[in-house]
């Protein structure tokens, strides 16, 4: 069996109750067990050992507090919404060597707790009239005082999936990929498509292949800053590769030994396997048995 | 087998190439076989025998041109960009009576055309500035004037499932839906989950029962206005029910026979089922076999 996915087992209960009932917000705010999530901007603050900072609430700090959930002792826990303008950067370079110190748990709680954040940060405004929007529902969407409208966080499905053709698969790398490294392919899905219909476009775009028979293997949300990767097999009709080079610097068919081989870490693979937390090396792993 | 999904099938190549090549999309523009799906607003214009209207393109339209694909013929296919200000209502009474009357594919397309059409009306300024953003990559984007942040097309992720507990699943009705009208539950899937977590969260939240052994079916996309519906079914422990009377009016487990009455529309049926567009039907046909 493949390692549990990356960025999955939150273990919360995330209240929706609680979002739309102002009371009970309200006294989840005041109970003395909440905490919050210590956050440096949308990275985690590690603790001594490694793990994640949960804070008692400061009554000083004006941020709103967005409810992640109640967690198996009942205590209610937070995060902070971004300070009004402050600025976020996009993607921090230390928090891909943060994440693995978390426990799976944590770097779930983590995951969801820093898409909602990233949200916030990036949705001051109604698209809809410009006008500035306030949080609301306990934090998990937006509301406009001039319009009316609603925004909810956005969570961007991504098909990311395996051809197969006989016993070989097909792995690529994107041109900011580091040297030797290979992963599935993978792609937004559209408007007006199925999954299966975006894992057949994606193949096609990125490397020129046909396929059927798309089956589902897993699921797993990644927080860069909100997809919901979905991760899929098909079967390709043929091998013939027609490289798409805006999207993809190579593609290369691999046999199961090969995979096996790279998921190993072993020096002679024929390439580096993507990393314990992405779904990519869970297909990897569940194809090559 | 169950029918074809709704909205699913679309016979268009979406060209990603064309939506960054200037010269490209322009000489599309020129092509004397384009043309341009006539829209009243956000819902179809219906043709005299039932189909959607192609029109060639009008060049004293001064809306902008959003990219569908090329078809079969290799003609390129169009809609037209609300204007700029354009209110757009949200939900038509006449298009779920107009839908029906297109061939699948021609709903697939329609579907995604109007997905796209929607969020550009809704869209017109930046969420992270205010600033007014301005159509790019062929229409399948916009970008900020002021801060440069680029915005893409929404597609929400819905996990709508049925719970089995031995030889019954679990179907319920919203409070807005016609008399005796049941179906599959369902709910967004949030930050920081996989669609398996969803699945199970919503069960409990809307039914109060919990799952296991979640598996995926089959997904749809559905343009009202921007979902990615993925079906899927989960095994009950137990068929005690605790509604949330804030999402349900009402919940019940139904046998097989039962399900295949009311696909079937018989009189004597517990409840009356969804329609053929919709994949709770889709999940209600394949379970019942
Ligand atoms: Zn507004
Ligand atoms: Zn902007």
């Amino acid at each position: 069996m493949p390692l549990p996915l990356g960025f999955t087992g939150a273990r919360i209960d995330r209240a929706d109750r609680l979002r739309t009932d102002a009371e009970a917000f309200a006294a989840a705010t005041q109970d003395p067990r909440a905490t919050c999530l210590a956050m440096d901007g949308i990275d985690p603050v590690p603790g001594e050992r490694g793990g994640l900072i949960w804070e008692p609430l400061d009554p000083a700090d004006d941020r709103a507090l967005l409810l992640l959930g109640i967690d198996d002792a009942g205590a209610p826990r937070f995060v902070r919404a971004p300070a009004p303008g402050a600025r976020i950067d996009a993607r921090s370079r230390t928090v891909m060597r943060l994440i693995p110190l978390l426990s799976p748990e944590e770097a779930a709680l983590y995951g969801g707790a820093r898409s909602l954040v990233d949200w916030h940060a990036r949705h001051g405004f109604c698209a809809v009239c410009a006008a500035p929007t306030a949080i609301f529902r306990g934090g998990w969407g937006r509301k406009c005082g001039n319009c009316g409208s609603e925004h909810f966080p956005r969570v961007d499905p991504v098909v990311i999936m395996l051809a197969e053709y006989q016993d070989r698969v097909l792995v690529g790398r994107q041109p900011g990929f580091p040297p030797g490294f290979f992963s599935a392919l993978a792609g937004f899905v559209e408007p007006g498509e199925s999954l299966e219909e975006a894992v057949a476009r994606e193949l096609f775009e990125e490397a020129g292949i046909q396929v059927s028979d798309v089956v589902y293997v897993a699921s797993q949300p990644w927080p860069f800053p909100s997809s919901l990767m979905i991760g899929c097999r098909a079967v390709a009709h043929d091998t013939a590769l027609t490289i798409d080079t805006t999207e993809l610097e190579a593609a290369m068919w691999v046999e199961r030994a090969e995979v096996r081989a790279a998921l190993a870490g072993e020096m002679g693979a024929s390439f580096m396997a993507p990393p314990p937390l992405a779904i990519a090396r869970y297909l990897l792993e569940d194809w090559a048995g």
